[in-house]
């Protein structure tokens, strides 16, 4: 790779989200570094305990129990605030904007509450802000809104975006636990904290929404202005009649003008449309549909916590604040891939599962003579059904099943099939494709 | 609004997308220039026909039939080709690029057959070339996968990246039309073209999968490694059977990489499991499911065409672009919208449709007290439900599903029903929330 620029920054925090984007830019770091032009180099890291994360095998010579080395450091140029709170975090943020460091956070909180300062500050100082992390976890809804929707009015923002309480909910509605046992199987977990309460209250959905209002309409809406309820009144009963009326029961945030334009910000347990998307969001994934002039209904999905999800937000964040040190020195335009012709997998050797429909005579030894061919190829077969066999009818269908097998044997169990005399049209042949597991 | 820098663009082509962006900007022009502190005007538009445009009311003096009038413009710094084609257009976007011009454009087919020389020219020349209307539309998935999960190892991408076939096999699946007539019916609302070859063959989501491949692998893969596959040969009892196993059919675009990490490219109609997110995109709506090894799952969903949807995207693409001009001389850190607290809407105010949860005395007399109170707030009442009368309970639930009204006379109507004394424990109030509809 030729030289390329390093960007250092200070990390504060190494909690669940600190320690995630510690852990993969060690691992991804160079898969960062090929695509953005730039390298991101952690050169101080401030924590409480030394002594805890020495043993967990971080180079003691990047901690300190002090943020404000970080903050003091010449050559750090970014600051990546993961400690949380109002407090420390505050003082923190406000120190990096005073000494000209770009700053990115996870601090829903932070900015939900002193936001309206913060962002003044920053652009008084000309100071760039990143806070991809503080909504939705992995999901880019901040870039989303902030700069894909940029041609459009926001006409209205429905968003899942508190994983706990949709573990619970989901629990209860899918499953039928009560409100008191999901929450603790939320705990056991991990999904739910030992105090529950910024969860189940909606408040950590309510300055996610927040923040989403700023983005959305240029203003802040302060908490006390903000309706928030939380699910912990809601009985399996509730979730189960619900269901037989056509909903499901979501913990939904709401952002959007009324026809006043006044900023309607909510956080209430509703019913939604079970054909809604939202509705088919389960467990502690995140969904926020945005509905735009322009580009109309839109809607962006993913885990919504976690502490590799939420990091790959925060890194997405450094690479923008680098980019953006970078370019004002007018080097870099951003991530594009080199342009060679790749290895490309041939599609013969692709795997999957696969349907495959034939219309063959109807008559005794068809079936086994397909069966056959089928294991000539080593495909299994799954399940075999003749969905409408007509006695008028000139032949009958066949729709097979097939466990996994190599395109290339497929086609040519296919043709081999085709080629039988009692196979009176071309098969048609389609793939199943299974998706990686869906998170909880 | 204080004075901001102006970034001058050429439009070449003034088709469905370009009348889209020309248009858009119009209406949404200042809205764009508050957010990103940059204004976007168009300086020349190069189009085939003057008198067609003219008499629809796009101003003479802005319009030319030579798309070398814009490349040759020293004022214009920004070049948006939305002509289509890979003769015309290959000129215009390798001219540009040698006149130092950014270039914003819209054309899958370009990049996937020339992109391979295009992006090395524009890397020669330090040109940012910028593309997310050339896949999904108005889904941002190019700034999502070159952005977003910058620090991520794309594991797979599974796209529904065609409404036209999409919005055909759902005819097909939801109301048992058959191919043809869906298709007919297709041509007939505009989401297929006379000549449906490039859509129907899988081609144009082809195109766009080799896209998808390069951001996410920094390889092309030639088009005549991608296997495509269209969907003329499905048949309604095909999209049945599926149907009874648990299956949709979906014209699913696949990117990923196998174990070897050689790259898999290829469109076919595929089976896909109806508990996926994949399965319930219906219409002529398109969503693109992205697995990062840090993130996990992400899906965006939105309009995968139309002339609203995908100016949205280049008028984002503009944006990016000018912000890239204007930050070069270091002036501009992106949109930040201003901090003031804003007018919001009391909750009271707020309007939607009710759940309501009652534990009442199982006997005649109540349910007649409760919608009188109801009647009272002028509050209707869509159907009333007892879902579990116990014999041996101590009272009874009672469901009621509730018209629209105003949060604060629903609040007020809860209250007072609170109070009667055939009421036992407090109500469960929740909202019903319906989304604007979705596109067909």
């Amino acid at each position: 790779m030729p030289s390329i620029p390093t960007v250092h920054f200070g990390l504060a925090g190494l909690g669940n989200v600190g320690m995630g984007v510690y852990k993969n830019l060690l691992r991804n770091g160079d898969l960062v570094a090929s695509r953005s032009g730039v390298r991101l180099d952690v050169r101080k890291i401030a924590i409480r305990n030394r002594d805890k994360h020495v043993a967990a095998g971080v180079p003691a010579a990047l901690l300190t129990t002090d943020w404000r080395d970080l903050v003091n450091d010449p050559d750090i140029s970014v600051i990546v605030e993961l400690i949380g709170g109002t407090t420390d975090a505050y003082d923190l943020v406000k120190s990096a904007i005073l000494a000209r460091k770009a700053v990115v956070t996870g601090n829903k909180a932070l900015l939900a509450e002193r936001g309206i300062e913060l962002v003044a500050l920053a652009e008084r100082e000309n100071v760039p802000l990143y806070f991809e992390a503080a909504v939705a976890g992995g999901i880019p809804i901040i870039k989303a809104v902030r700069e894909a929707l940029i041609g459009n009015n926001i006409e209205a923002i429905y968003g899942i975006i508190n994983g706990t309480t949709n573990f619970i909910l989901t629990r209860m509605s899918d499953d039928g636990l009560s409100y008191d046992d999901a929450l603790a199987e939320a705990q056991q977990l991990g999904f739910a904290e030992a105090d529950p309460y910024l969860d189940v209250s909606g408040w950590d959905a309510g300055h996610k929404a927040i923040i989403l209002a700023w983005l959305s309409y240029g203003q802040w809406v302060s908490p006390d202005q903000v309706h928030v309820e939380g699910i912990s009144h809601l009985t399996r009963s509730d979730l189960a009649f619900a269901r037989s009326m056509g909903y499901a029961v979501k913990l939904l945030a709401v952002v959007r003008l009324d026809a006043s334009k006044n900023i309607e910000v909510r956080v209430q347990p509703s019913l939604v449309p079970r054909s809604s998307i939202l509705a088919s969001i389960n467990g502690v994934m995140n969904a926020v549909a945005v509905y735009g002039d322009i580009v109309g209904e839109t809607l962006f999905y993913g885990s919504g916590a976690g502490q590799d999800a939420t990091s790959s937000s925060v890194i997405s964040d450094l690479v923008d604040a680098a980019d953006n040190l970078i370019n004002e020195a007018g080097t870099n335009n951003g991530f594009v891939p080199h342009g060679q012709y790749g290895a490309s997998l041939p599609v013969a050797d692709t795997i999957s599962s696969y349907y495959l429909r034939l219309h063959v005579d109807d008559r005794p030894g068809v079936i086994a003579a397909i069966a056959s061919l089928l294991a000539d190829h080593s495909i299994g077969i799954l399940s075999m059904n003749q969905p409408e066999v007509d006695a008028s009818a000139n032949g009958a269908d066949l729709m097979l099943m097939l466990h996994k097998a190599s395109y290339g044997s497929m086609l040519a169990a296919r043709n081999a099939i085709a080629a039988l005399d009692c196979v009176r049209q071309p098969p048609v042949l389609l793939r199943v494709e299974k998706f990686p597991a869906r998170h909880a």
